[in-house]
């Protein structure tokens, strides 16, 4: 329906639009009855809907109205699979519009700097193109289904430790390289309907009052069409924050915030603009909310959960699979250990915490799989609730794996370990978890462990077991997909959205994380991840882009449609992937950039594009990419743009990122200028970059020789001098020629130099 | 002589006074005749006397007058022997004294941040400490015989990529602990005549015009009595760094710098009071050496190359001896390979590189030492002008070898590989000294290598050969240290003073060396050397510490006097060292502080103490330590002063930092009072850290309960979900109290609250 939006703010009063800026309680916006304004609902996301029932407590964590859990964010992304989140989304927006609910809350797109962080299970990746990738995706799906997104949380929230009060302290390269890049590419290319800002401060502003995030870069340059709603809470001065482009405080806050927007207007510190901008914005969201309201929608609660297995079948890792361990064979006996067989950790705590339309039993699930023809027991081995062994439920576990062919033991992260709320201390497994491993190990040498977590997880025990899967949280299917993986129902196709990495010490975050009283420095930079871990030359326990599969990919015929392009131009590129094995599968193709040559440090290879392809057995297809400015380019804070340096690049297709199979360069030309301002304390090796400005220094620096005896001849006849005596030169400012002239060269005769060199009014170019 | 400086400069024109602050020519100060003011002479240093003849071009570099060349510093600091030092800088003063040179240029206490460093050779070690010991030893020696230094090169100047344009950005905390500590630690102890102000900028400022560092902290806050020279050619703006604190400009600048101080005086934009000061400063340290100065002061050349050689064999260091091959027995034959064995490489380019009064020839050294009973065979191996392979050469060498019974193999960094002006690329040797060792250690399995460079290099071919000794930059008397070692002349004793990392891409300060442009982040922070190789848990090649001896060692009997203690209490330490083995020799006594636990993050352990014992076979002596407050204080940056947090402490002493030999704990109570202002973003946790206001919360939190329904009784019966919520109101800031509250707290309750906590006007705590 057309509505001309501007006509209803005019129709407004002061209270009624300061009034809209804040929530009507805690899920609801505030209409305005008397202009047909309705009041919308939001609910938490992303990996399920969270919509409480009515009698929810003033902040929300009390029990909810069922919904589908689907795997949570660090397990879809391990899928690599866009269409597939693309689904999850469809199935989340059918579920809002069956719930009426406008908004979900979700996705959240945060780097995962470190594993320790507690909300890490919400998060895609370390990687920006896949989070951006993947958080389209889900946008695009639940959008398409006339409900809203929320992208969050915006920006640099990457720790739960004080991240109410924390000031994260990030320079721009890396902001724009590695912690906006998500947010940039999901805003671009998706348009989620809000925003969500985070309750940290960046660079010693709050996120919510930051008008360089929210306005300049966000809106202005990203071109973010919807608007911006404060994380639950993360408002600090309200005034502050609605000019910064805050429209929405949410929740309800007394009256607080509504009270503090009217003083500012009224005092003349807020211009009443800025206010109808954001009440334009609020008034555009809960129209198009209305205007795509499905009335009595319903939807297929089998189906999704249908859906949800799917995900978690193609979402988990097989990490190690000793002499074909796996898949299981459909006869003999197998022993399943570890309480979470029947009650399965598969979804994380906090506001993303559901409550699912159900929940399989993975016991139950496997021994439907594996059919009649297995024998199988169960012992719990451990308590979920406690980390201490307990002896009599260990032993009985351990008799259990002695007695049958083969033991699949599942374990991992109980509840307590990860949450929204608070940062795991450590990377371990709880000691009940580990005994349980190590002791059937050493009585089965058939050991297949099932990890459920959120996030990585040190493994002391890798060398003595023989296959080992790791789950992630799968949502309620998660028994389903176990099964389906271990059987060969599915053959094992997700890679490792995250290094895991040896040890907690190797992150890059590690001196560094979660900070110091209020202040985080991120002084690793753009070298978070796998760009750490490469450049550093440390080996992880498993590597970015990692997963096995029940089959074997070649890489051959890799080609591109040119070698030599400008930074305007884009390059094709294709390689033939064939499935050599017995068996079909699938290959997540990835593909990397490094530039071999440059002025700042840069990682050794960047992930620029990936394609997941499906093959038959034998089967052979041939996989496009395409790479464009941006593939080769990092973020220049001196031009403030993204900047590709003339030279070459090395483009890598590997199956993970240390396992690169082929290698080809292209040459990249820029077209940017950046004319540098020469001054008196510029290098002459700067100056004579410029090869003008090298034929005027070579007339000035005969005379500077001839004065003081330096740079020139070398009476020595030793090499290594002059060596020294080149590097001096190139290191040494203009300035340092007047002074080590000993006065044949004058301050204006220098500055007479520079104004040339900076003007190029000189006739030697000629 | 006393003389009313005063009275002095009252009786000079501003001409005059101008004129001073700038010298002579390359190598002197200006003195002023009418008033009977000399002009005196200063040479560069510091491991030997490089005073140019008459013939001195403009820049100071080429050939001088033959002088002892002692081992470069950091071979001097391998010894961590403060005595040899002292005798060190006595000697240097005596052929200052000979050559009428008042000031010698040097030590350099610059911290190695990188291995890459092209000055490193001249510099101690990655530890303050021990820079701190040394430096202070040797301005004592030096400065006892009438003849001052210049302790240099202040500050963060730790790399010669351009180092007199770079900005060096560190934050305080690691300028504190790290890079002005062993400036600190020898001005205070050892009162440098002069301290010679760095190139580069730091933290955007050049360090010659930085008032903080030259006037604030040098003069201010560390008492620094002497006056500030420039590096030559380091002063940018002549006025600005005189305001800042620069007495001294240095070389001679034709007049510029004169003219722009009256210039600055004249416009009144320079106080003539800072002028005075400067000048009072500069008289008084031109009166000092005409004081001291010794007419026909003469030393004994061979008695100065005798200790060069003592000095060189201390700081040699034996870093493998597999099964005992060394020390080499007096009989049989050997093969000598390596053409630095004629040409010794024994110290760096660059300013410091001075002509010695003569040169052992190693082949001569180890010939006359081993004695008739062995054959000696020799053979270059190598050409050192190149890198590439002379297979000539190398085959001949590799027949020596083989024929021999052992082979002795010189190899290390020719001059070009290390030198002022530019830094290393990275850390091999040259091809040709690979393909030496290598070839030889497959045909010979009694291989001894003898390494000459500066600083540390990756050693592939450790794993081939038997024995290792690194003879670092040993000076003139390389050759007689040498074969005193491998003959077990004298037992190696020597320890390294910097971590060899196992890969360059280890270090820590890979990532951010040499910076990108002008601007090099000093990311790494703290972090530097063993400090960062111990918290990362990465494995060095041979860690900081590290030495071995022909004997061996044992620690038992660890003593404190006192467990517990306040920061302004000393602590005793003490430990019985006995020499187990069957020969005399010196053990390296390392101790170390570990805070247990701290809220700021600190190394796993830094030196704090260190002792050298020397100790006849069967001989044991008991080592003894004091500690103090900085022993167990990080730099505070909030408190702006050094701060030791309550609680334990543990002592460690090690023969390396990775080899700690036995450990105890001493608890240490502060008596620093630092009261926080609460806000209204103050967490709750932090508030509740003060017992009162912890009792005013609780109220309040009680009503705010009832409100909310938040933080109060679970209804879930769930622990997970109370982790979460007591992580929640932690973390949660107060003002957060006020929005969740549905108005059950208003903003006026929460500023009267911060009024109480921060007046602590309250009667609850009685």
């Amino acid at each position: 329906m057309e509505r001309n939006i501007k006509d209803l703010v005019q129709q407004m009063t002061l209270e009624e639009k300061a009034g809209m800026c804040s929530g009507l309680d805690f899920w609801h916006l505030k209409g305005v009855e008397r202009l047909g304004i309705p009041s919308i609902m939001v609910t938490d996301g992303p990996h399920g809907l969270r919509k409480q029932d009515s009698s929810a407590d003033h902040l929300g964590l009390t029990s909810s109205v069922p919904a589908t859990c689907f795997p949570s964010a660090a397990g879809l992304a391990s899928s690599w699979d866009t269409e597939l989140a693309r689904q999850v989304g469809v199935a989340l927006g059918e579920e809002c519009q069956a719930e009426d609910v406008a908004v979900l809350l979700g996705p959240g797109v945060n780097i995962k700097r470190s594993p320790l962080g507690g909300r890490n299970f919400e998060y895609f990746s370390e990687d920006p193109l896949l989070s951006t990738q993947m958080a389209t995706a889900h946008i695009q799906g639940v959008q398409s289904q006339g409900v809203g997104t929320s992208l969050k949380h915006f920006a640099v929230n990457n720790q739960e430790e004080r991240r109410m009060s924390i000031d994260a302290v990030v320079d721009e390269r890396t902001l724009r390289e590695i912690y906006l890049a998500s947010f940039e590419g999901a805003v671009k290319d998706a348009q989620p309907w809000t925003v969500m800002c985070s309750y940290n401060k960046v660079n010693g502003t709050y996120a919510g009052e930051n008008e360089w995030l929210l306005t300049d870069i966000l809106k202005d340059e990203w071109g973010h069409e919807g608007l911006v709603v404060s994380d639950w809470g993360a408002v600090n001065e309200r005034a502050d924050a609605l000019a910064a482009g805050l429209e929405l405080e949410m929740p309800a806050s007394g009256g607080i915030g509504e009270r503090k927007v009217i003083d500012a207007v009224e005092s003349g510190t807020l211009p009443m603009d800025k206010l109808d901008l954001a009440v334009e914005r609020l008034l555009t969201l809960i129209l198009k909310a209305v205007d795509h309201k499905k009335e009595g929608a319903s939807y297929d609660k089998e189906e999704h959960h249908q859906l949800a297995r799917k995900v978690a079948s193609e979402s988990m890792v097989l990490l190690k699979n000793e002499a074909g361990l796996l898949p299981l064979k459909r006869k003999g006996s197998i022993a399943i250990v570890g309480a979470f067989a029947r009650k399965p950790r598969f979804q994380g705590g906090g506001s993303s915490h559901i409550n699912p339309t159900k929940v399989d039993d993975i016991l139950d699930e496997m021994t439907q799989v594996a059919g009649d023809g297995v024998t199988i027991s169960y012992a719990p081995g451990y308590r979920i609730e406690e980390d201490d062994v307990d002896e009599t439920l260990l032993q009985e576990a351990v008799q259990a794996a002695q007695a049958a062919d083969t033991a699949v033991v599942f374990v991992g992260l109980p509840d307590r370990y990860e949450s929204e709320g608070y940062d795991r201390a450590h990377l371990r497994l709880p000691d009940n978890h580990i005994r349980l491993i190590e002791k059937v190990a050493k009585v089965q040498s058939r050991v297949v462990v099932v990890l459920s977590n959120g996030s990585p997880v040190e493994m002391p025990w890798l060398p003595q077991v023989q296959a080992v899967l790791e789950a992630y949280l799968g949502g309620q299917a998660v028994g389903g997909a176990i099964a389906d993986l271990l059987y060969g129902e599915v053959n094992p196709s997700g890679k490792l959205a995250e290094t895991f990495p040896a040890k907690l010490s190797h992150n890059p975050s590690y001196l560094n994380f979660p900070g110091e009283a209020d202040r985080v420095d991120y002084r690793e930079g753009i070298f978070v991840g796998y760009r750490y871990y490469d450049k550093k030359e440390l080996e992880p326990l498993f590597p970015f882009g990692y997963g096995l599969s029940y089959t074997a990919f070649e890489y051959s015929d890799l080609q591109v449609d040119r070698t030599a392009l400008t930074d305007l131009d884009e390059v094709q590129v294709q390689v033939r992937v064939t499935n050599t094995g017995e068996r079909a599968g699938k290959e997540i193709v990835q593909l990397y950039v490094r530039d071999v040559e440059s002025t700042v440090i840069r990682p050794d290879r960047e992930l620029k594009a990936f394609a997941k392809v499906a093959l038959e057995a034998g089967e052979s297809k041939i996989v496009h990419f395409t790479l464009n400015k941006r593939s080769f380019a990092y973020y220049n804070v001196d031009m403030k743009d993204w900047h590709v340096e003339t030279g070459e690049f090395e483009i890598q297709l590997g199956s993970s990122s240390r396992d690169i199979r082929m290698q080809t360069r292209v040459s990249v030309e820029s077209t940017a200028t950046f004319i540098p301002t020469y001054t008196r304390n510029s290098t002459l090796g700067d100056i004579q970059q410029d090869p003008a400005n090298k034929k005027l220094l070579e007339q000035v620096l005969k005379q500077f020789q001839e004065a003081s005896g330096f740079g020139g001849g070398d009476d020595s006849g030793d090499n290594d001098h002059a060596d020294m005596m080149n590097a001096m030169m190139k290191y040494m400012p203009l300035r340092a020629l007047v002074a080590f002239s000993g006065g044949a060269m004058t301050e204006e005769a220098m500055n007479q130099l520079l104004d040339q060199m900076n003007h190029k009014d000189h006739g030697i170019r000629g």
